[in-house]
Parts: structure tokens; sequence; C-alpha cells
């Protein structure tokens, strides 16, 4: 069998240690090309640059095998141009990450980790989103590490649909709790409480920092977030359907007389 | 009964005529408070700003009698704000848009229209997104303003859920045919093919800028594409739960031994 072809991409930045961890894990798989953003890009969502040009550049980091590209837009943007302009087919696999910092639940809609996965399923490249939930730019990989090479195996083997894309969230490493396992689950109900920070700038003028805090309104055992604190990697398979199918007949009956 | 307080936002600017129009279309319904970004923030999707301060300061633009806020972040960032620092309680409506341009199918997951209505939605406002399928700047919204008048007037007599989250698109105005209704439906399976312009910059540096082909691949009468292609105004009930449910027992197969 000849070797995958295997796209790479984040919002961290080209630079993130977190890229180039799964840049060293891939290159065991196949060939790698890396086309990601020159800088950070978290909270990114599925934003596209459309009202400026986009530059996008060779670059060599370090002596891996993979071939590199630093590009300004999005982490959609950067996948975009590489299977549009950069590979000359669609690679075999798509892997976003490694996030510094989860991806869970509610997450999966602003982030630009799961953003650039899900833009190669719908490009028919079967893609994975790898998050660790440690935020520091120091973050230990080495727990990780053989779980998401298990990930990348199974999904390359299983060939299971050009349009799969995984939400894969990995627990923090603590000195006391090995990871248990992995859990095939759903994205959990949660979401942000923003408390925007007020301040002055020199010249006294206002403005506004966002912070929040993370609630969780869940206590299903089957979802993801539940699941991270008992300390199971999770996998939640993401769709960009985004209808309510299960609301159509309701909301038709709102309007049955149009 | 008191009048409600309605929310309006939008990604195309505080500006834009379509944000102008619903402005007052919504003050014939109740309190209005506008939280819209100070220009263009197009194709933004659910990006929010996490590194940078942002400003959001009152604005008067015209004589109407709604309240006002000119804001440097994106669509979500907004909502975001007006639900946590501007507005002293929960508004019973969020209204996005008029959208200069198309939100159907896909473009969901990558409008900033849409996104700020779902943001809304995931706070337990219901929202409207609405979108014209013109994309000039001297659109014609006489033909879509009475649909709009009652799409409003049925979501807020109805009360369905405070989670809701509609995405609603209107055909553009042409002279030979009327609007023939309303239609509660699903997102069409379409994709934008891209076709990214190079270019070379004044010092001979290369330059990539989006553009892109968008592609139908749904033959079904009840997807949003084809139903506004036959003139009907189309809603979409939209979720933010992304998980793929009917894929879950396949991945769970695929990582059994794990």
């Amino acid at each position: 069998m000849s070797k995958p072809l295997i796209l790479i991409t984040n919002d961290d930045g080209i630079h993130s240690p977190g890229l180039r961890k799964l840049i060293k894990i891939a290159n065991t798989f196949g060939k790698v090309v890396v086309v990601a953003p020159d800088g950070p890009r978290s909270a990114q969502s599925h934003a596209i640059t459309l009202e400026t040009p986009i530059r996008c550049n060779r670059i060599v980091i370090d002596d891996g095998k993979q071939i590199e590209f630093s590009c300004s837009g999005t982490p959609v943007d950067c996948v975009k141009l590489a299977l549009n302009k950069i590979l000359d087919r669609n690679p075999d696999l798509c892997l976003s990450g490694i996030n510094h910092g989860s991806n869970s639940s509610i997450n999966v809609i602003y982030s630009g980790t799961v953003s650039a996965a899900t833009e190669a399923a719908i490009n028919e490249v079967p893609s994975i989103g790898f998050s660790l939930l440690d935020y520091s730019f120091n973050a230990d990989f080495l727990e990780a590490e053989p779980f998401i090479n298990r990930i990348i195996t199974k999904v390359l083997k299983s060939k299971y649909s050009n349009n799969l894309c995984l939400n894969v969230n990995i627990p923090k490493s603590i000195s006391n709790q090995l990871i248990k396992g992995i859990k095939v689950c759903n994205q959990a109900n949660a979401k942000w409480v923003e408390q925007f920070e007020e301040r002055l700038d020199p010249m006294g003028k206002r403005y506004f920092w966002l912070k929040g805090d993370f609630i969780v309104n869940d206590s299903s055992k089957n979802c993801d977030e539940n699941l991270l604190k008992d300390h199971y990697i999770t996998i939640v398979p993401v769709k960009y359907d985004m209808t309510s199918y299960k609301e159509i007949e309701d909301i038709q009956n709102i309007f049955k007389n149009e």
C-alpha cells in the first residue's frame, strides 16, 4: 500500500509546540504537507478571508521530512488553499492541532482547530481535530502521543467516510491519574458565561476585554465534558449540516398559513 | 402586554442599508437596541476576539427611536457584549441582518449573520437571521418587508423556545416573479469550490485572493436552495449541537478495543 498523503493545520500557528508534535507523529505515517497560520488564530471558528489577499509561502522550520507553508489567513483559509492551490490531489487525511486547550462541547463552534477539520470533511477529506486540555505553551504531549498514533491508525485503516470529521479531546497529563481509554460520545450541553472586563486606555477611553466562565449543564455520562473529567479521551463525530431536523415540523406549524 | 425588547446586529456593519431597514421594521414592534460591527465582518462565522480589546460606543446614525452601539468586534462579540454589558435583561428577540447576500445551505457555517443569531440562541434569546439574495449595496428590500414583519410577529407570538434560531433567506426581487410564500425546510447539500486567484503585488511577490463557485448537490424539493430558486422564502431552524449522532455507533465500532 502506498503511503498516505496527510495535510496538517492548526489555529495556534505554525510555530506552536502542539503542531510541531503532530507533524512528528504524522511523518511516521506518510507524506506530510503542512499549511498553517503564520501566527495565533484561536477562536477564529469557520471565518474565511474575503476582503484582503492571502499570503502563503514555503517555510522550513526543522529538519523533518514534511513540506511546510506559512499562511496569513485563518485555519479554514489554510485548508481551502491547500486543497485548491498547493496539493495536486485530495489528501487521504487532514489533521488539525494539537490545540493547546479544550475544544469540547460548545467550544466546537468557536474553535479554529475543529473548523479547519470540518472544512476538510466538507471537501471530502476525512479529518481529525486534536486538542489537549492544557493551555500552556509547554504542555506535555507525552501521554497523549500513543493515543494519537492509535486514532490516526484506526481512521486510516477504516476508510469509513470521506466526510468524516472527528473532534478529539485529550485530558491534561496529571501525575496521579493515567488516561483511562477512548470514548466516542456526544458534545455536552455547556456554554460560556461572559464577564467582559471594562478598562480605560492611557487616553482615558473605555475598552472591553472578553473573559468568561465555562458552565456545564449536562449530567449525562456520555457527553464529552463528563468523560474528560473522568480522564477519558473523547471523540465526537462532527457534522456541518446545522439544520435542527426535529424542530422542522414545529416551526412549520408556526408558519402554516404563510 | 409590554413591548418586547429587541436586540439587532449584523455582519455587514452598522451603516449597511440592510441593517437600517431591519431597525425600521423592528422599531414598530418594541424597544430596539442595536449592537453592530463598526464595519464589514462578512464570513467571520462564529469568531470571537480574545487577543485584543474590543471598543464599543454609543452612536446616533438617524432619528429613529432605537439605541445604537458601534463595536470593533465580530458579530458574535456584539451579541456577547450586548447580553453581558449593555442590556440589563435578556432581550425577547435577537434579529441579525438583513444580510446583503445569501446565507442558504453551507453558507450557514461561514456566515457572521447567522452565527450572531446562533450566539443569541445559545444564551436563551430566540433569534432570527435575515438574508436577502442580493449582494448589491442598493438591494431592494421592499418586497421582503411585509414577510419580515410577519415572521417577526409569528415568532414573538409563538414563544416557541428561547433556544430557537431561524435562518431566513429571501429571494432577490425580480420584475416578473412575486415571492410565492414561506417554506420551513432543511439546509441543502451544497459547497463552495474555490478558485484562488494568484497575483503578483507591486514588489513582485505572490498573493492569493479567494473566489469560488457554489455547487449544489441536492435534488430534494425540501432543501433551501431549491425552494429559493422556486422563489419561496426559506426558514431553516438551526442548532449548535454539531454532534453527528447517527455516526456515533459506527465510530464506536472503529474504536471498540480502545
